[in-house]
């Protein structure tokens, strides 16, 4: 099943997308009135469907608009971390971004005022179903609820003013999530998933999940130890190799580039770069 | 003025200290319901005055107990850069908190069983009066709804695990913050005000906050580029020098010990360390 948050004349809501069409969960006496909160009830099923909607008539937004947690893993990929010049690590490198970063599939991502060197990276988000702390690896994959297209887009040097990350992961609008949630069982071979990133049309990166130097029950097992995972919450897995930053000469993206990421089975997340206003 | 967060017998409310009575603010006909509410309002003056309250009968929250943004600013003492080795920055180092780390001034500290590493970090936050994006630094102090200590406790060797510090610093119960919001008028002379920890009543860490590195408008001012800052959002300000993990040989939290936050004309913090049950 494909899930997604959108927002309507009558307000934001959510529904279950079937062809072209959504159906509204959104407005059943008693509903969630969001997927997070669907997510809570313990399941996406058996809710009551309010009217079918078309897909086109709709403004997408995040798949989870107002996660409690957003956290993303760095340098996840063999390639992405030999051009990082990136030490071998024991543990998954862990950053964070405020909700507010967040955007949706329709929505453009802005390049912040103060910066010119604005990055793609192209991921795989999962979204927790079941919370947790200290979740066992072998039990993790029964916390997910789906899997959606991620750009942690990055504002690369504010990203490096200091070591830690936070700044340059954390502008407004940096974050196009979507467009949709897709349940696990939609993914028949999750490590045969290849996650692509493309610049107005010409591939930037592309590795298939297996290329995960730490795989999704390892990284769930690891933050769910310093933090608990709540229904809605996001990881956002780590980018392949290929990001503009680490290319002779660089490559930033600007007002009117596109940015697409791809993913076998979970969905295309296409994003038009704009200038903050 | 003075501000607590509070639970009592009928739920969560805030009220303003006044000597050993709480004055609760929280329960008037459209009386916004928490502090961070109340913020939002524009204003901490002017709300219906409810029961007023043995202090000694209600169990403190975290000063803002549900955060939308915790901020904190790395190695902002000299003395702290010094014995960290770190090189001099140009900006400030910025990592962030959930708002699950949180407890109130009476709560303890909780070690994790993960880890024997638990130091403390004795420090003086800002609460955000009024919100705002690309704040000037001559406009900062007018954003600052109040000051409160705050104890950014941090498990050392998950900090360490890789350059990011977001796991060390995210474990639940591990940052004391309050007791009492104090209004900018109670300080009169902010770069005075001493900030020191205490493990068990000896001094570990004393400095005053006209020793950071980057002066509290400075850190707003860089914070709010790059993320907009709401009402009640927090930014806890550094360390001074003298934290556990620097000593020979290093001094780590215990259960049983008690570290005591204490800044001049603010408050005094302390906390009683515990295991992870």
């Amino acid at each position: 099943m494909r899930f997604v948050s959108f927002e309507y004349q009558w307000g934001a809501s959510w529904g279950r997308v079937e062809g072209s069409e959504i159906i509204d969960l959104g407005v059943g006496a008693g509903a969630p009135r969001d997927l997070r909160s669907a997510l809570a009830t313990g399941g996406l099923t058996g809710f009551t469907e309010g009217p079918r909607l078309s897909a086109a008539a709709v403004r997408l937004l995040p798949v989870i608009p107002n996660p409690s947690k957003i956290l993303c893993v760095g340098h996840n990929y063999e390639s992405h971390r030999q051009e990082t010049g990136r030490a071998k690590v024991a543990n998954p490198s862990i950053f964070t971004r405020f909700a507010d970063t967040l955007v949706g599939a329709g929505d453009p991502i802005v390049r912040p005022r103060v910066s010119t060197s604005l990055d793609y990276e192209a991921e795989l988000a999962i979204v927790i179903g079941k919370g947790g702390r200290a979740i066992a690896e072998q039990d993790a994959m029964a916390h997910v609820a789906g899997f959606a297209c991620f750009n942690d887009a990055s504002v690369r040097d504010w990203q490096w003013h200091t070591q830690q990350f936070i700044p340059g992961k954390n502008f407004p609008g940096t974050a196009p999530f979507g467009p949709e949630l897709v349940t696990p069982d939609e993914i028949a071979d999750l490590d045969a998933v290849v996650v692509r990133g493309l610049l107005n049309g010409v591939v930037m990166q592309e590795a298939p999940v297996a290329h995960m130097l730490f795989p999704i029950p390892t990284i769930i097992a690891y933050v769910s130890q310093f933090t608990p995972l709540s229904p809605g919450d996001v990881i956002a897995t780590g980018t392949p190799g290929g990001v503009g930053a680490k290319r002779e000469p660089p490559v930033w993206m600007k007002a009117g580039d596109v940015f697409t990421v791809e993913i076998d089975g979970v969905g295309t997340l296409s994003s038009r770069i704009v200038d903050e206003a």
